[in-house]
């Protein structure tokens, strides 16, 4: 395993496999995070789900009260939905009929798929909670360092929950942190991966190590490649960077280590929500799950 | 290594290492194919490229000409944009400011990044071509099997690229295959990546495999695992199906494996772009890459 550059937490303060989940409730008072991050009980947005996939899993997650579904108007038969009439009726959810255009307006956005759901907002997690995953097994936590495109987030998003994360830190940046078009991008991914929401990335990484994660940069001039690293094999946290500018500098300093992905082409890079698929797979293969 | 299920070439009309890429002018008859898939003498539009990545490697790469760059008034610096300014002078491209409105218009699309290419079209390769790459080393070759979204058409030829890809079939659906959507999901892979254009996919999978590539359709009910999968360590075509729907069933017949991905969230998917990604790079680690 690569020699950590950070201070690391003790033995003793490492998570145990195994260990039942910390209380939701709990409050902390580190002054290097906002109030919201360490409660769970902000709100991320994402009041207004677009797009058959979000709205579908929105119902089946049932994780949040879904106060109507508009449909619309002449929208053809397709699988999902069905699906969709079924979960709403099956929850008794109403499901309204409304015109293209007012849909489009009420989604602001236009790739709506005819479908539109209006729910509870999504509720954070508390950043500790994310070290211990509900229902056991190691953490593979993916942190969004300055990766603010709304289609990019949710991307990312989808692509580590399908890919085996267990929780995903995001930064606010002064509005709702899932937008419509987040949790479209997401395509129902926000309904399963707990998030955290955090004023600061790199007080966020502190925070993670201090409960036992290792903090894994994914950086294009990283020393140590990511395929076949022996450190995913522990708690992890996978930080991304924004496309073209990478990992911040305070981001950087955090990591205990800097993990490439080797480049076969001649394009710059891979997008940052293939990136986090092959890190959040890389996880998997190297714990033999 | 699995038992193939369709026809196999024999062993000595299999591709050797290291032979000579055929000529390009090549033509055949094969009826199941239409002229312009053969003669490497179609067009796939992208006249417009719009994008800074994009304009960057369509500078960059070099293979076709560029007529004008256009660049919106009071654009920041960046080094992106500094890049395209030295490549265009160092080529010779006349660089024009012009209002943003124009631009968007010009692009047809409205996130250009203000950067805006008029360049020759881009120009297919044959479909023989492919299973020769250039420089030599073994085809890895993507077929998308009705993936027709523009966005996800661009983002798996950027991952394709990316992660090692020798070239990529797409089919012709009526108009121009790669559009200034195509191209600037891309991110610039079409300068660089082979590309052929087919009227039919399964078609073009047959040919393939009289060409001694092995036809490796992604699905998620497949029965091989394709992590570990022993025959990507020969020359292979990838087949990826559209979104939701999968692979159609002509081309699942032709396929010698249906591989899929483990699913480990809860969401239906990964992504068409992030499998690409996985894809191609599981190749590379078959072959020890």
């Amino acid at each position: 395993m690569p020699r950590p550059r950070g201070p690391r937490p003790s033995g003793a303060a490492r998570r145990r496999e195994g260990a039942a989940p910390p209380p939701r409730s709990r409050r902390t008072t580190d002054p290097g995070l906002s109030r919201g991050s360490q409660q769970g009980g902000d709100t991320l947005g994402g009041t207004h789900v677009a797009g058959r996939h979000a709205v579908r899993e929105l119902l089946s997650a049932g994780r949040r009260e879904v106060k109507e579904v508009l449909i619309a108007e002449h929208l053809g038969t397709s699988d999902v939905v069905d699906e969709i009439l079924e979960l709403a009726r099956g929850s008794s959810v109403p499901v309204r009929e409304t015109n293209r255009s007012a849909l489009g307006r009420l989604a602001g956005l236009d790739v709506h798929q005819g479908v539109l759901a209006i729910a509870e907002p999504l509720r954070t997690v508390e950043l500790d909670a994310l070290a211990k995953p509900e229902g056991g097994g190691r953490a593979t936590v993916v942190a969004l360092d300055g990766v603010t495109d709304p289609h990019n987030v949710g991307a990312v998003l989808r692509s580590a929950e399908s890919a085996g994360a267990t929780g995903a830190v995001l930064a606010r940046h002064g509005g709702p942190t899932v937008t419509a078009t987040v949790a479209k991008a997401a395509a129902g991914a926000v309904e399963h991966l707990p998030l955290a929401s955090v004023a600061r990335i790199p007080a966020a990484l502190d925070r993670l190590r201090s409960n036992g994660l290792w903090i894994v940069g994914l950086d294009s001039d990283g020393d140590s490649p990511l395929f076949g690293l022996e450190l995913l094999t522990e708690p992890v946290v996978l930080v991304l960077g924004a496309e073209g500018a990478g990992l911040s500098r305070l981001s950087r300093e955090r990591c205990d280590v800097l993990a490439s992905i080797p480049r076969k082409g001649r394009t710059a890079s891979l997008n940052v929500s293939a990136a986090a698929a092959l890190a959040c797979y890389e996880v998997l293969r190297a714990r033999g799950d």
